[in-house]
């Protein structure tokens, strides 16, 4: 065990107003009413419109600095964890920085991106400077516009997604809170690294080259590829895991999963070992917001009371790569 | 003092075959014979031509292993630090590991951004992982392909960068090595966010948005402006980090600046207190290589017999952002 006394002191999230309901998509888009809804299990996702990835990742900043009794004037460190960046330079911690009005010189600023679990690597990442006492508070944000880069001509994976900007403030556990990370596990298996894929947009295909096409700059998802590779990998990934961690799975008192789909959380029920009440959910009202997902889903479970203070909570997933992630934590 | 026990084990290298001299850029771009080696100091710099970061990336992190006597077979995280990505999805790290042959499974693959200072973050960050036992063995690569992004209408600055990859693997110290990271300090100021930017690539000015311009997705940078800002911060910066050290200027046996231009370089001699012939400059032969600059400035000052085992060396630079940093270890 690799046991880390800090706390998550705040969670906060943003959503765009602008809600589309799987009807209206399927109407759009040209697939028969429900079928998007029984193949997904998403009913209705928020589309940006207007937002900026910085602006929507300051506004959940705020909520978690709030939630955390923090000022903005407070923090250490300001990490990004989004997928895709709001532009190329400088990374979107130091817009993140200006557009919260945090002072400047105060904080450093950078970006972990490992897509889908970018939290978790960066919640990992940000609680090693905390328990080494480099860094005593530390702002994670995940901020996903997602919906420019979905293509209409693969429905299941294009209907799958929403944007959504979520934050956490996490900082040293006091004496006496039982608040930790008390273990986590990653292992990318890059056989997997073309079955999510958006090609564009970096350095092989340019955005001025005129080789590149539309379709290079949408996400491609190979759906039924990951899960069969996710089936065969969870299972003695997430064994090793509990047994590293010394709990059982009845210990747990939320997982909070990336909600990547309807079939992916299912599984943990099914083949992890969970029961279904166990672990938590906001797919059908928020789709798949890529990196924003899992602080998403942990923020509405922790401000709707389903995770309190010294509960052990489970946070698990896969993201392109194909990376797969597990972090025990205790809130 | 936050003092670190870790080693850079290895370092390596990769450089494009291509050389594109400042007189024929100069014969390109339309400036007069000679101006671009008076204004920017860069004689000679690389273009990319068919390579990939990725490709680039484990070219660089095999000379680096095969530096460290390490295989490929040992890495516990590879971790990408470049401005740019190959692509949007997945992060740079897991294509590493695909085109390095590394064991999936055996590694966890992101990516941290940070744009010039993204190899001294995620140094300062593997070596957090390392000094607390989480990893053994970690790579740290920055491949940049920036040639596609240069705007030939601003030639200052686009006679300025190079393509280069740069590798580190990082492991613990043995008892009885000297080798540590002594100190690291990062502090953003994000009122100069507009003073290096590629406003194109991301969410804000998404590739397939018809009003994305190819000027957007190209590198601007108001030089005079950044220098200006560098002066003024740099000085009581560097001075802090001194004090916290607890070395004199003098004791450092080399400073591996960024490459960031001639201007810069000669700053740390002219105002930072060091003396000419402590600096080590590749900037003449290779440009201005964004992430890889550091890294590759460090890698050749070791393969050259400039640096040696025991050595003082300090790592300092800005990058976009305004990010400034400073890292000083024993080699």
């Amino acid at each position: 065990m690799h046991y880390l006394p800090v706390r998550i002191a705040g969670l906060g999230w943003y959503l765009p107003d602008h809600t589309v309901t799987s009807a209206e998509l399927a109407g759009r888009i040209g697939v028969a009413p429900g079928l998007i809804e029984r193949a997904t299990g998403v009913v209705e996702r928020r589309y940006a419109a207007g937002e900026t990835s910085a602006g929507m990742a300051a506004a959940a900043a705020r909520m978690a600095l709030e939630h955390a009794g923090l000022g903005v004037g407070e923090l250490d460190a300001i990490i990004g964890a989004s997928t895709a960046p709001q532009q190329v330079v400088p990374c979107t911690a130091a817009l993140i920085q200006r557009e919260l009005g945090a002072p400047e010189g105060r904080s450093v600023c950078f970006d972990i991106n490992a897509t889908c679990l970018s939290f978790m690597l960066a919640l990992h990442t940000a609680a090693q400077f905390i328990a080494a006492g480099v860094y005593r508070r530390v702002l994670i944000v995940s901020s996903e516009i997602v919906s420019p880069s979905l293509n209409p001509n693969e429905w299941e994976s294009a209907a799958l997604f929403g944007d959504a900007a979520a934050a956490a403030v996490l900082t040293a556990a006091a004496p006496g809170q039982a608040s930790a990370i008390c273990q986590a596990r990653f292992a990318t298996y890059s056989s997997g690294a073309e079955l999510t894929q958006c090609v564009g947009g970096g350095t092989l295909h340019h955005p001025n080259d005129p080789a590149t096409t539309r379709e290079m700059n949408m996400f491609a998802m190979q759906g039924p590829a990951i899960f069969r590779h996710a089936l065969r990998t969870m299972r003695p990934f997430a064994d090793e895991f509990f047994a590293e961690l010394g709990w059982e799975r009845e210990d747990v008192a939320a997982v909070v999963p990336h909600q990547a789909s309807r079939h992916a959380i299912e599984q943990l029920s099914d083949r992890l070992g969970f029961r279904p009440a166990q672990v938590w959910s906001n797919l059908r009202e928020r789709g798949n917001c890529v990196a924003a997902s899992i602080p998403l889903a942990l923020a509405e479970a922790v401000h709707a009371g389903r995770i309190r203070r010294g509960d052990r909570v489970l946070l698990i997933g896969t993201g392109a790569g194909l990376t797969l992630g597990a972090l025990a934590l205790v809130f």
